[in-house]
């Protein structure tokens, strides 16, 4: 939870910023968010998912954030708003406001003399920055990051601490890395020749567009070629792996956990569950949803949500179902016979 | 393996200290662990695997702990333990003490004058700790790591080298935090909002309970509004994604690579295989134990092991049998077709 | 992209050097590699994988490396090769030599008086070097690598920013270590005593052989009691877990997110696909080839390739079919008894 901040709003002055109708007292005052179940007469909560319906019909918050067709579960004051999980987001942001970082060099911070840092940027201590790389304006670099030689950041960026970025990788403006990102290491390129692995030279890049936030751990391979590109927007989860050569398309978010092999090229818009797993060498359009933990070995064509889920039963269940999947097809088979031979029985029969 | 280290007892010793029955050569002496396979004459083996049932047969170790049941499988020295496995982890910690690390704190790490350092604690080369946080008694903190302002760290942990703390996060006594660890990195928290995607600021923190241990490269992302919470005796292995919100029971322990989407709550003794992944805004209950590589979609609420593995078979099998899994229900129709036919067919004979 | 490097070569020197027949101009001279689509003709590209005929058909490469039966495709320059993708290799090695580090200790380094450290190594800043380390000839440690205690590292060897590698544990040479790899974190060994988790100590070590590469924020543990062993010419990708205990055979190739479970053998030249899971105490021979996802829960004693993918379908084909699976046994039940009535009622009818 955040310490008190002394930024506090009434319900009016936030219907006035952020539209929406106000179902209850204008001049009630909110400084905190909070959940239905913990919140106070000072929190403003919001409530979008039916599972916690029942928390709602008993939430004490000064506020809560809802849809009209929800609004009578609560007498509590309301804002009704079409999105309102959005419009959380924005009084969440506003009674959360970023932290602020004062511009300048950690001491102890290593910058290569041929780097070129902006006198707005606030870089932390330990940081290492290579040859050529440049710091936008207002970006901040967390503790014990390290920028490789001509590596390029924009403005008003945050890279939280021990983040590591690979020489030559360029990425845009309001980006959000988390600490154990590793951008720009080299793809998994190898040959076999003559019973041994000789490695493939990663030359190319990763392109990291505007407005995109890296969760913590999660690794982007440099392109064994061309570039890796990760387009504006795209937002990725804690643990990912995605591999050399891939472009994820913008506005698509990945949950945690997911990897994705080489060269394989995803729409705008998608969503991707956690822990699914991509093949490479596929192309999935814009729009796809693709449930939590499904393989995916074949290119997705059209848009739509796609599963592949082993439904999870008692273990002596699935030890009494599974064995059969092994034979599947001959019990495909037996049906088959079944039937010809019902069929045959009904010929003879007549 | 250990350098000699100079301790050693004999098996008289041991059973004092630690109970159990010898059967075998009281003045027998061991100074180092071994498996059952690799053990000389001066070192202390266990059995509990049924799979090694020929290597205790042949082992040549100073001495084996095992069950009473398991006693007569060698003739070597034994002591006979209700518990082999704990009484292993006993005598493994006799021959193995901790290292032992001087107090103070390395001239290289950057700690802010607000911070509190306890004096008998340990901080290694290019430690950051920021504004306010505090590190308890005989607390030990390895190369490289960060912890953020109003960190909280209890007595007598190990944090080892290049492990991340963000702000705010408060963690108990005699925690363990492996290298690449991170805590409290912002939860996945996003609304869509006219085409973009609008951040959710997180500003819970991480709770982390007395005697957890944290593997590699594990990340528990800090709550979106309240904390999240880790309670005490958990213990996650390496590569495990906790997202934000969740609730880990005390002394459930959690296998290498699992993914835990935000929101989800899991309850005590619960044991968790690797490479499993748990949808978001779940309930499981105390005493689950999930398979590996399971996929849980909905909430589990009776104690017992649930599985969801599909069978491995040699490829062109698989190629055979898996396609039917996309026509199931069509088989299923055939079979209660062909039911339906064969009793008609009955009724028509009569 | 690479920048212009100035090196460029003739078609007839590359195959004077790597060998190959050349079909067109031998003045020819590319001096950089790009992939089909994206290459001009001062550029060299290669052909292996059928899904990029098109690409191949339509490229405007200065040459194109291929194998004879491709050879007609195109009427660019070719090199035909028996091996095109490691003659690639080869060729981009060439065109893209390894950096030049100078050797040399970072003043920000914090070395042990007592480690030994070759005179032509290369440490990088804010560096860490335990007490009787060993750093061999010519290898290169990048920024904020922390090097335990007595831990070896041989000669010609980069490990990137950002690794950690536990004590004692060994790594031979040509070993490439990408950012965030933590090798010899303690495995996941714990006894369940009178209610709470008992820690075994991990006192085996890690021990990786000649020309090993570790992907991005990949682990390996060390072992419980004897040694955890990565052989010589294995190759993982990013995000892989190895538990302690393990064994993987030489020349083997691991792609990203696989995890291992402790205690696991794994044979020479096998190939695992990303994201595969293989449970503990477990047996995989030489020349195993695991698909992608695949979960492994017992040996495999038999080369080949072994699959275990759930077929992906849209999530309404897949409520419809999935619900089936918990009731295989009941379906086969059925099955068999069609086919019991059905044979007594060819009995009766005759």
């Amino acid at each position: 939870m955040n310490e008190p901040n002394e930024r506090s709003f009434t319900l009016a002055e936030l219907v006035e910023r952020f539209g929406g109708e106000l179902l209850g007292d204008p001049e009630g005052r909110v400084w905190r968010v909070a959940t239905l179940e913990c919140a106070a007469a000072t929190d403003v909560s919001f409530f979008t998912n039916p599972k916690y319906r029942r928390q709602l019909e008993a939430t004490r918050a000064g506020a809560v954030i809802l849809a009209r067709h929800d609004a009578h579960y609560t007498e509590r004051s309301r804002i009704v708003s079409a999105n309102p999980y959005a419009y959380f987001a924005k009084v969440s942001a506003l009674l959360n406001p970023p932290r602020h970082w004062a511009a300048g060099v950690d001491p102890s911070a290593s910058v290569h003399p041929n780097a070129q840092i902006d006198p707005t940027a606030t870089l932390g201590a330990f940081v290492r920055v290579g040859e050529g790389a440049r710091v936008g304006a207002r970006t901040v670099i967390g503790a014990g990051c390290v920028l490789g030689d001509g590596v390029s950041l924009g403005a008003d960026s945050l890279l939280h601490p021990r983040v590591v970025i690979y020489d030559n990788c360029a990425l845009g403006d309001r980006v959000i890395l988390h600490s154990g990102v590793v951008i720009g290491a080299d793809g998994f390129g190898l040959a076999m020749d003559e019973g041994r692995w000789r490695k493939i030279p990663q030359v190319g890049r990763v392109l990291v567009g505007d407005d995109v936030e890296v969760g913590a751990n999660t690794t982007i391979d440099r392109g064994a070629v061309e570039d890796t590109v990760i387009e504006e927007d795209v937002k990725l989860d804690n643990q990912i792996q995605i591999g050399h050569n891939c472009r994820i398309g913008a506005h698509t978010a990945i949950a945690g956990c997911v990897g994705i092999a080489g060269s394989t090229r995803i729409g705008r818009y998608c969503r991707i569950g956690g822990s699914a797993m991509i093949g490479g060498h596929l192309e999935i359009v814009d729009n796809v949803e693709i449930s939590g933990a499904a393989a995916i070995a074949k290119s997705i064509l059209k848009p739509g949500t796609y599963t592949a889920l082993f439904p999870v039963s008692r273990h002596e269940d699935w030890l009494r179902n599974a064995s059969h999947l092994r034979h599947l097809d001959a019990l495909a088979g037996r049906i088959r016979e079944l039937e010809r031979h019902l069929a045959e029985l009904e010929r003879t029969k007549s």
